[in-house]
């Protein structure tokens, strides 16, 4: 068998270690050829791409980024891959193609997979939200780093009396936020998933400064956003090139905590730091696993599925029913994570 | 209500984001009160507790080992428990006894809650071999720090061309040695589920050593074993105060190996580090979702039960069933180990 | 004896460490007494403080934070404190005062030894920027913890052809950007002490793009400045109070560089959890040692001194000596990491 | 200028570090050509060795063990080195030759710098033990690691009131063992500088349990060795291979221990892992300062001579003042770790 493969979109902990245990389980299970494109969809649209053997991914299990590199790809070249579905495969010799990435990439290899192509897809995005698998490789990474991050502020917030409100990453689904919020006893959580009340948050902290606890640790997505009405509107701010920029809801929110408590509240943004580096013991594990059954579905011939962990088996989930939904934080979750002071 | 906790059996990370949890939940959440014993069982037997209030818990999330203390209890003394259970349950005023431990823990727990103790257990083990839960908290510390371990050891193994055996824990059950193998690369990977040749490892190496990659990690099991003729009889040690010791399978393997090979191979024995300490984001979530919904359960009168964690949700399931059988690697899972070099 | 100690100014990991050492070797080693005032000096001159003994210092040895509290001083109430040093000494049966912190701490140690209050000073700064000391502890923690951002940034950095500016503190002395600058292989890095010039980093990223590096980590102090006419003027942001706000340094160059080169630059501003949390074994090792010898120091009745590192030995040093100028990174320490590629 | 480089000895995290600011500095610096030998001196005897430029030594600052290999020498081939000198560095045309090693190749660098070889070398060794420079690098990440180590171990210690003996390296100086002993809070420490009492030990335990502290954890060091008459005399065991083998310190203590004491005493020997793997900001640091002044050091023609830290300098000393006598642990540093509970 011939199999392509590639990473596509923004970072995320683990990919290497689904390209390793691809071309492991493909070349010593199968005695396959493993082909790698570049740079996303754009190698194999414009034919960059090289063979991969057992020396090509040595090592790299524990590393960060991807080896085959990741680009954006434009719409329009998306259809016209599409639409030469057939021609692409013929033209690369391809059996299977295991594109490896996030809600846009799945949705791209879904159109793939309608127009013909052998697609198995392996989902991936530090942000946990493709509601077909329990989980994805990368969000434990994300979460580990995060509350990292809570434990040291933490004790600085406590000694020195301090508001901190830490903003992670999630846009539409708070995922991170929750679990990091939760393993980093956080004290208030402010989730995209529901649009939270600076009032609440006001008084959660008076009250721990008045039964002695002097300190408080807000973990906020950065897809969070106040109710209406909670908190006044923000002027965009005039780089040095004229464009506006908005804060984010990290660094207005300790604004306006401040303005209201009285006392420093101080922002701490994360940023890519959570997307990026050695992933951990979890992720490695689960992106082998996702690796070893594209393999072992590419050739039950298992087409236009994805990978996907539910218990504790990964199985195979039809590409359609992986990207119709996001999956986000439902209220039991966030019910759970309420008890924390 | 009134409720009582406790931790018995070894150490585990987690135990005290448990203790954090249900205080949280039951005094926060219900307006509860929460009394912890002392050192297990026997702090109920012995009338050894405390009230544990916000404060008590306060800054223990992260915290290794256990407040409330653990020991072993003799068999003869838990009979008694069982014996005095309702006098127990009205000695203390205790509405709901939360035990959390491993097996021996749980199987206590099954005694006294059939004696009529109102008891929901949580289970607690770093081996993560309770059949009816998907993962139990603890684990994810444990295959962490190993994975580091075998991290660090892999460097040193390809610089200086070395065969290195790391013995993880795990008696009756390889899952650390599984999910630590996978995710740190190991070449070999041994568990006790399966008695192991000793020339399938003599042959791997050899084969890495003829394509140049001259070093190999091997991670074994404290509880594998050779399969019988696989390696010759190890003769006992006798210690300075006449008792027998054996060597431990690491240490055994290792010196098999560089028998064998003619290369060296070095031993590296990680015992105790693997259950203390600091639990990862995913320990320290799931520890803290079990002891909330355990406080529910008991608020829902759901006694017998345990809290166990299937797909993505906690649920509850009978102690009866809970302790039946231990969870081994089924062979799926060797199988998708199989192909890493 | 009867010994006073306090922390004042910022966090920085090793603060409790020192307390601990300084309780430990006071009582267990001469039998004296330790009384800790809180919040820094305004404990002092409030009669805010407590005993320490053993148990009080149990555990803290690897916490963040400071189990004293610390708090800001106005200048006003330290000139009262200077004023009344002898009956403050006597109000609390002082023998000797050893207060822990920066700049501004051991400068008010300095007006209080004047005074006459027998002071013992212990160095504190996560910046490494008090001259009379080889290094102060959390200096190494604050590297660490950047090193690790950066290690991590730069796998993202590397797979998706990204300019990633990290933003590390030190406001007037660039030892922490410097160190972590180095440790994480940063291609670019701007210190307070020299004015960086745009032009030479938008060269070294395309001489890095050039030769098929297409990617590149600058590392800078939130002092550091661009050199005149080097980057366009910013105008400040207003937030939703009405205040200016300034963007920071590391926010500025990741726009000006995206300008410029026509790529992707990214900011990350790494902030408070440089100077929070678990300290390293180093500071840890080295403020334990600064506690002891504080001690010693009181006991030998060398009042108006402060602990210094030099070399491998810790000795005393006139605090005099220690605060009239700043230690700022050295040209021939800039000229070491220049050849990082 | 053609400069050789080889590194020789045991696994030392901060070898690629070396490597790469070597190559950095030369070739960016100087414009000069760099060559590493394989498996230490043996590559160049051998003749193996490659050019190494930028991309060689791309992303190998923070990877543990050395691109180019390490073995041991035979004495008799170093001889024949050191005979051949001038016709070594004629074969290569080498105007330098850079060892990065510990004792062991520091002496044979001097041999080769008498007999005419023009060597700068770079000391390495996690022990710490050479007495020319402050500190080597290795060290600090193999602290760390212990310190990581017995961080673990004491939760457990505590809750489950153990006592933990941690074995740690250090054959014939006990710097690891007195720093990650401090920084871990070991209750006690064991040094191979100074024979220890089990009397002394045993007391201590007992006191701590007197006062309510049930637990303690003891640092020691691989060549510590009890005062004569102070423990029985072990019996060797035999291995399945009929070699006698003896248990190590750490094993034989934790046995005396329980003995005596009635209580369970664990041992745990930490091994290879505090000597491989990813090298700490701090041995980052060091380690591309001393390659970047052995370049310097060559093109200045300071030859014979070793890079060493002293204070805040990377200076230069002659290799026959460094490899002299070993730099073990003075009294004064013993003195300032006792005082720890």
């Amino acid at each position: 068998m011939r199999i392509g493969i590639l990473t596509a979109g923004g970072d995320c902990p683990g990919l290497n270690a689904v390209i390793r245990s691809v071309v492991h389980r493909a070349l010593a299970g199968h005695g396959d050829e493993v082909i790698g494109f570049e740079d996303g969809f754009k190698g194999l649209l414009d034919g960059h791409y090289r063979r991969l053997d057992l020396n090509e991914v040595s090592g790299i299990l524990a590393r960060g980024g991807t080896i085959l590199g990741s680009a954006r790809l434009e719409r329009a070249r998306l259809r016209e891959a599409a639409e030469n579905c057939e021609e692409l495969a013929r033209r690369y010799g391809l059996d299977a193609l295991i594109p490896i990435g996030g809600e846009g990439t799945l949705t791209a290899a879904r159109m793939l997979a309608d127009a013909g192509m052998p697609v198995v897809g392996v989902p991936k995005t530090i942000d946990n939200d493709i509601s077909a698998t329990d989980r994805t490789f990368g969000f434990d990474t994300a979460v580990t780093v995060a509350t990292e991050a809570i434990d040291r502020l933490k004790t600085t917030a406590e000694s020195h009396q301090r508001v901190m409100v830490v903003e992670v990453m999630g846009r539409h689904a708070g995922w991170i936020a929750l679990e990091s919020g939760m393993a980093g006893g956080a004290h208030g959580i402010c989730l995209p998933e529901r649009p939270f009340q600076v009032d609440d948050l006001v008084k959660m902290v008076e009250e721990r400064f008045a039964r002695g606890k002097k300190f408080a640790v807000i973990c906020v997505a950065e897809g969070a956003h106040p109710a209406e009405g909670s908190m006044p509107y923000e002027k965009g701010e005039i780089d040095q090139y004229g464009h506006e920029r908005f804060q984010g809801i990290g660094n207005r929110l300790a604004v306006e905590l401040e303005h209201r408590l009285g006392k420093e509240a101080r922002p701490v943004i994360l940023g890519h730091v959570q997307r990026g580096g050695v992933p951990t013991a979890y992720d490695r594990v689960l992106a082998t696993r996702f690796g070893w059954h594209a393999v072992e579905a590419a050739h039950r011939g298992e087409f236009g599925m994805m990978t996907a962990l539910r218990g504790t088996q990964v199985t195979l989930v039809p590409l359609a029913e992986a990207v119709t939904r996001l999956k986000t934080v439902p209220e039991g979750r966030m019910h759970e994570a309420e008890s924390v002071f």
